[in-house]
């Protein structure tokens, strides 16, 4: 799967939080750019100054949103929010944009959110019907609604007690007037990483590569349940819950996270191409003449594979670099020039060959079908497709917005159809086992520290709000 | 050399032309979106209609001067101009941008023009001595006032004798009431390739990669001092000049074009591969752990350099894909940002290793130098930097803004001096014998048919214009 | 004061809701329009559709928010509301442009606000410590958290009773899912006009002018403390107040509503022609050669003067039609040339001439004292003041952002000391019966119906979270 | 006719040119935001600066195109020349918009141009016939090549040389290397006045409010036949040809300039206002309760009719203040709504009345017809049109574009045709004699000085290239 021509909607974001550096939107705005890849939709950047904070966040990239050195000078303060949104389809709205600032006549608070919660439409419900008002759809309002409403004395067991009433995938941000917090859900679902900057400041971010972005140095990952604050007394971290057991999203490792960040210790360019050595073991094809990559995520898969077999290593697919969201469409009869806009094979390298393309995943198995027709277009005498994860067959309710079976064609068709459906000569994916062999954590839960659910119907917490909704399309599937 | 973070404008350019091909806007704008690397400053696109030549040009990319079907639907016709403007510095005059337009009381005539004259200055001033009166600053509307004033008979041959009277590097494509002419300058520095549309229609562009996104066939290079005429006959191709040798820009190869572009039938990506096999026999460095190739345009050849060398192949360097020209610029004493805007260290790759990082050419030495420190900071032990290409030290006349030898590190330091400005722990540069083997044209000329003085002044044409400031700049150099 | 060069910030609102109208967007949008001299900062458009309601809101007038057909199309539904701010000093939110849109669990509902509470801060104050959220800075917000609060039964209960606990100048437009709701304050300090479409459905919105824009005809003037309900059963109304008194803003004839609307029943043109005329009864200028008025406000005043005095009414400034809120400012010492972009004198028709200027009020003075100057530059041997309402002492905090007493200049200086510093040769104002018998409303409540407050400091109601700081600023005047 | 809602193309022009003050650029722009409603189309500023010429052209609005102070900054020097376009119909091209700079190897040139020439076709043909390329599709370009080809010795001569070639309607500004150059036509069609900057500058521009604008003392008018030379040594002028006759376009007072404007001495407003008293006395109608006029440009003529009918004069039509061209446009059934989003009546004003709508000109008739139903809708008994100009019969070929009489109503119509048409209870127009009168210049030339040809037919030039075409169609409405 390339990163920008998968067919469906996600809502992955990225989040930073800087304390205690001069002009810190500056730095915000430098380790956005380094996490852009996690959102596209929209972007923003509030500071605290003076006990105010203001903010900017509108749609789009980073770099559009903010134009000029003006815009970030505006943003004055040494203490700071920046989050990605991933774009998302149907109605954007403003309002959704983060980071969310509150202004409380206590005081002002901004927070910034990566990750789904599975319960907040039953919290939501409940408080409306106590008064509450929400101004946005996305879940990230409510811990702040749970916040206000507790009757806990300070605002550190306030917001403990918050937290431990929602369930899902989350790392939140919160910058008060003395305080940057960041904290993790109980699974540890999303990646967030704590650096120390080069003067005296600290930062927080999603990936490490921000912190490389603004000279940082590596401090520790955030782990499952734990709350950091960061003060001008230094670093402080606690557990606010008992209950806590690592899953990390497999799928940070797979395709969402960039290659040269590590994530509790894990390179991911290492894993993927670990990932790709296995899969080579798994599933050979000792026909093939050479390997290529789906560019960009799946290069570093490729790269082992080929290197496992001791296949050529080929650049057969080349993507434009100048790929944009809002390319003029074609008319219906040429949709697959929707794929060559970003991707073209590389007619003198594919011609006649046995090739083997590794790709990260496959979801709606579109994408695949056009990409294996794009080489055999251009002569590829046989697409061997091998996939460097297992097969997607549930949803995920932790903030991929894979949330509907019916899209997956792993749910709903056998390994056969799928070969067919794309056009492939062949098609193989990585074991569960192989997977969690090339990220290869180092933590004793299930699945050494990784979520499987969407390969396995394993989640590692209650559903809640989409229990219901889960089974039946379960149901449907098995019944398939 | 990165190809967008090298410092040095460039005065490259994409063509394309359409004839006879239902609404060609549209594919007019995916084929300049698949030259789009061949400039950015601006771009454009000019259709004909009932004898009338309607344009549409900006500044900015081509997904951003054409942002909806409507502004595609406005251009009418069947036959249709394009043109990507790279680029440079100093005053952009929209007037500049191309295609150029003449509405003549005796019909509209569109061009568009990729390379650059020597003799341009003299002809203006002549002409303007004569009355002419010029609205653009670019060589391109040079030609068409030597058409105008030709008393030649036919359009054709006033175009000839136009022809035969400007030097330099061109390839030029017109669109008349009845024709798409295409031309190439005599000793064919910029390449033109003539393409067959599924329908019925052609096409001629820069590079074949246009060709393949918009489903064309190929059917020829255009040859040095060939014009080609395609009108609803067919196709007619002539000699307009007996004086012609192929000397096709090196650069091209190097680092110009697509890797899945072909010139003269030679695939780019294979001829960097093999480049890099080449550099990898010449310059070895059997101490080496990994090779990395600086992304994009140097991963063919370090590929090609592992591949032949027996060590492992790595991601040690990671491009952001959502680099923009627009980024803002870090203060004087971050300005190494500027390279980690768009390059990012992947520091569990480079950790503690012995590299050889692999460029295609340096240029003035700035950029290779903040590469290497990036991949020490992030713990390389040792960087052996390998160049694809011999060392630049000549200015460019025929269209790459090379034009200051000044400015030129290979011209002014011996190869000691710049192994330690750059910070490298060796330094080595391929052949020019390597290069041209690696290229390996079918043509007789000088160089196998390359032109290859930017590495040692072996200039293909008179310099005109030029000739004195060359001159006096290699005393400097000389002297050094 | 000419009303766009003015020198306070204001936070006069325009609304309007339609019901039961096909494209309701596309009457609102024109209704709007209509509406612009009420608010330039921003504007937006709620639609109801099958239960949901979308919006699009924006900074901007209404032609620059919503740019083509399409942005009106994509807001289907036949029932709306629609909101102009006004441009205010200070940080801009966007969250603060109108219609704010509720999306409950039980419904959406949008609101539209025109006015300030005088204790929205207290409200705000206690409902936060109970635990709600305010997503904006404004005061319109109050009330739809005040209604959720509500224990009473119906949606109606609900709102009725919040009405009554908010105090101050307001109309309000609520939208639900089956209703379009229009509610006064008690006093009826801003207008609200119903009005029936061509076709079946109904208007309200805050001038007749958008009534006659749109086609409608004009129904009623909902009245003080009244509650306007409309549904698919018709119109229904009723009050929610037994202590209700009208007492309608006095500057909603003097400058901010247009001339061809009638507010209760008097068009506001008329009642400031006659403002005119018995100023030159009670402050007459027998010496002067030509009166004239300062465009557009105070047009109508000048020509009435003229008739009554019997002397020559002249075009003597000349109002720029392309003035724009986004000029360049002129540089300090040329600061006058911000009045010059938008008046000019005509030299020919001033020079020489003893002048009377009318104009609607002062403020600051500093624009009057620009006026006279250029009239005195172009030429005017005398020009003498004449304002056709009474001396502005006292802020207003029903919705007119003079909150500030030290800024009115008549707070501060006495008649003599204003003439002076505004260079005038005389300075006479309206008297406050001149101004209550020239509007002469027809109700038997104090000052017939009028708020007279910025004149005589008689509020009609309690000034709450106002109330110390007025008393404060009330000594500091009293002393000078 | 109010200004922005008549319904036809125009072609005028605004010009400034600035000399020797430091920082031209900003009060060209204040200039040009004076002329502003000469030209809405687009606009431009050149300025001069170590002899060489940087402009910035733009579609637009002069505020839109220079939006803030950076965008003036750029342009650095002390002399200058500033255009603004009217808006055209049909195709579009940027390079229309003015100042045309020209880089010619002996030094920069910029010009500006007023009007219309009447034999530019058959030069520019003649000139292409020679080799000369053209990039504009407008006129103006001509007098450029005409300098460029004549042999004459000096820059001086050469320009008489080329002025005495062309026929028509123009001023002309020129900025070069070392001199501000301003020419009149030999008939004086379109206005030019010089004035003396505060300082120790000079400027040149269309009307002279431009001088109000930026504190300029008025010196002369440029004569017919007249070139004015401003450099360092001071203002010099001299006529270029004996063949001079005062015929001043009378459209200039009717509706095109600002009535704070003065030419040859008369001021604008003064003459409509006259004009206003006189077709009072030539077109009475004693029955009327009230005058109005069509803001903005006929309340001048409105205020002098009613005045000297001693009817009371009122203000029946309110003009929208936020007019934009950039409306979206109702759907065909509510066509009309288009006038009243300009328009509005004063239903209180007009309710019953007998009225007399005075409108300073009648192209079409539909808007005419707009207006007279918008009255009558909102309640007037009658509407009697009187029009303070003659009826426009005939086409004019010096700079505004009514080149079609077909689309004149009073070239193919009766009064009585014209007054059923637009739905008037009368119709007058002023008579020839009258508005002579009116605007009453000091010339002994026919007419007083005026070109009264839309009127008459009397054309003061040769038609040239339009002869042809304007005899036919004198034919085909003499026919009628």
């Amino acid at each position: 799967m390339s990163e920008d021509i998968y067919d469906l909607p996600h809502e992955e974001c990225g989040l930073i939080g800087i304390w205690n550096q001069e002009d810190a939107a500056f730095d915000t705005y430098y380790g956005l750019h380094a996490l852009q890849h996690r959102g596209q939709e929209g972007a923003g950047i509030a500071c605290l100054l003076d006990s105010k904070i203001n903010a900017h966040r509108d749609f789009g990239l980073v770099h559009e949103i903010f134009k000029d050195k003006e815009s970030l000078i505006e943003l004055k303060g040494s203490s700071s929010l920046g989050h990605v949104r991933y774009a998302t389809s149907g109605t954007s709205d403003i309002n959704n944009i983060q980071p969310l600032v509150f202004h409380f006549e206590d005081g002002d608070i901004a927070m910034a959110h990566n990750g789904n919660l599975v319960n907040a439409k039953s919290i939501k419900k409940e408080l409306e019907q106590k008064g509450s008002i929400f101004q946005t759809t996305s879940d990230s309002e409510v811990i702040m609604h749970l916040v206000r409403r507790s009757e806990a004395g300070s605002f550190h067991d306030k917001l403990k007690e918050a937290l431990c009433q929602v369930v899902g995938g989350y790392t939140y941000l919160f910058l008060t007037n003395n305080e940057l917090i960041g904290a993790c859900d109980p699974n540890g679902f999303r990646p967030l990483i704590v650096g120390q900057l080069p003067e005296k400041g600290y930062v927080m971010a999603s990936e490490s590569t921000a912190l490389d972005q603004i000279g940082a140095q590596y401090l520790f990952d955030v782990e499952p349940g734990q709350i950091v604050y960061i003060n001008n007394q230094g670093i402080e971290k606690e557990y606010y819950t008992e209950k806590r057991q690592q899953a990390i999203c497999s799928m940070e490792f797979i395709y969402f996270a960039r290659p040269d960040s590590n994530i509790h210790g894990v390179n991911v360019h290492t894993a993927r191409k670990k990932s790709g050595r296995i899969l080579a073991e798994e599933a050979p094809c000792p026909e093939a003449d050479i390997v290529i990559g789906v560019p960009n995520s799946s290069l570093s898969a490729a790269s082992g594979y080929a290197e496992a077999a001791g296949i050529p290593y080929e650049m057969g697919l080349i993507k434009n670099q100048y790929t944009a969201r809002t390319f003029i469409q074609p008319t219906q009869e040429l949709r697959e020039r929707g794929v060559r806009m970003k991707l073209s094979a590389v007619r003198k390298v594919v011609e006649g060959k046995k090739i083997v393309m590794v790709d990260d995943s496959i979801v709606r198995g579109t994408t695949s079908k056009r990409i294996v027709r794009l080489l055999k277009e251009a002569g590829a005498a046989e697409v061997h497709v091998r996939i460097a994860s297992p097969a997607l067959k549930h949803p995920c309710f932790y903030g991929i917005d894979i949330s509907n079976t019916q899209e997956l064609i792993a749910a709903n068709h056998t390994q056969e159809e799928i070969t067919a459906i794309i056009g492939a000569d062949s098609l193989a994916y990585l074991s569960e086992d192989g997977l969690i062999s090339a990220i290869n954590l180092s933590s004793s839960a299930p699945y050494q520290g990784l979520c499987m659910a969407y390969f396995n119907g394993d989640y590692p917490t209650a559903l809640h709000d989409f229990e219901e909704k889960y089974k039946l399309e379960l149901a449907k599937i098995v019944k398939n």
